[in-house]
């Protein structure tokens, strides 16, 4: 795969990348989809380069099809990494392999390449990853135990993490995430999920209430031991009016 | 200049480049700081392209210096811009000033630039551009009024302003724009012009006097015919608080 970019490497932008973090969302845990390669034996964000014909929008949607098999995720961009040194290990890990001397292709895979950060949120189950290439391991990982990440990946996906949690103050989460008719206690968690600490129940109450985004159905949750809560669902058309104006509508 | 980067064209990461929106508030005008050239004779965002060896955020800080002369300004990068097309036109515009046949030089400059995009909003009146070349004009210019611009760089300034105006939901703006004591008419004023819409008086009164960031000072304004409307100032500490954890302590 490498091989072949490298030899077609002018069908390529140089100097330039993609990286993916993907939040999965299941049964109360946060995860992120990683690669893990045998060269180098670590873990990654799946990421990859970007076609001279291609669109980044475009090449990253690509990039993560090819990497995980996954497809029809709506990724949003975060940011741009470009610092000098941020594949300068990878360099100095990776040149002895060249015998010292670099290629053109050397040249071209060592140089200091900008990568443009995308994340999305989305229901681990319903996105089921198969890497195309068989020497690759593509899992879900809680992002409270990520291993050891090549370059910069673990600020590529700080940032990602910190935007995500940013946005909880700017728009609705939930829908595609929980089942169709969910309990206030199961929408809290998915929130405290994502922030990584605990919530007052009266003030979460308050304030997903005040949205205005929530249906309360005439039924209750069954198998439960004790009172059993009552089930709401999304109303979609106020939650895609909140995502497209902002939750607040502030000043 | 152009010239002289393309005969150093080794020197400068391939491919992309800088773009910055410079947003300057003063006497509740908000203006854009935009930079004409002789070739094209048009109107642009200033921007320049990233050294090899230079972190593209200080790249972005050195490109706005060396186009405007302004100086210590805080940028925050918002985007990525890199649409196939985006430079296409200016490739069609001008590939008749190079005989048709691209040079290697040629080849490098009208390849599709990837652009990052940075903006800030400072005090127009503490920021004097002074353009570097001769040939070049640096104006603050009405942002209600913005000429055509080269490229997508109206779409860049677009996408500035939504994030500008995003960041009011986040957090408080003012310090550095309005003068030491300020009356609240004249902070729901800086609002405004952001915001490109009248605020309801009471609402405004209310919701940033919530944020606790206001100290209400001994003093009225003088020199005003009616009712002397109250001083205020920024207490800095809660003011950099709020900036810190964002406006919506949120969930």
């Amino acid at each position: 795969m490498l091989k072949n970019i490298l030899d077609n490497r002018d069908e390529y932008q140089p100097g330039l990348s993609i990286d993916c973090v993907i939040f999965g969302f299941h049964e109360n845990q946060l995860k992120v989809l990683l690669v893990k390669t045998k060269h180098p034996d670590k873990w990654a964000l799946p990421g990859g380069f970007v076609p001279i014909n291609e669109d980044i929008d475009q090449a990253a949607v690509s990039v993560l099809h090819a990497r995980t098999g996954l497809k029809g995720i709506f990724l949003r961009q975060f940011y741009t990494f470009g610092a000098v040194k941020r594949n300068e290990n990878h360099f100095s890990n990776r040149v002895l392999n060249f015998g010292g001397i670099l290629s053109e292709e050397g040249k071209w895979y060592f140089s200091r390449f900008v990568t443009v950060g995308y994340y999305a949120l989305v229901d681990l189950m319903q996105t089921i990853p198969q890497p195309e290439g068989k020497n690759e391991i593509v899992e879900w990982i809680d992002h409270n135990v990520v291993p050891d990440l090549i370059l910069d990946h673990k600020e590529i996906l700080d940032k990602a993490l910190e935007t995500l949690r940013m946005e909880l103050n700017l728009m609705p989460v939930g829908y595609n995430l929980l089942p169709e008719k969910f309990t206030i206690p199961e929408l809290q968690k998915l929130y405290e999920t994502i922030l990584g600490r605990k919530l007052d129940r009266r003030n979460f109450l308050r304030k997903i209430t005040a949205i205005g985004i929530l249906t309360k159905l005439d039924e209750k949750k069954s198998n439960v031991a004790h009172k059993a809560p009552n089930l709401y669902s999304f109303d979609r058309d106020k939650y895609n009016e909140v995502v497209r104006n902002g939750l607040h509508q502030g000043w």
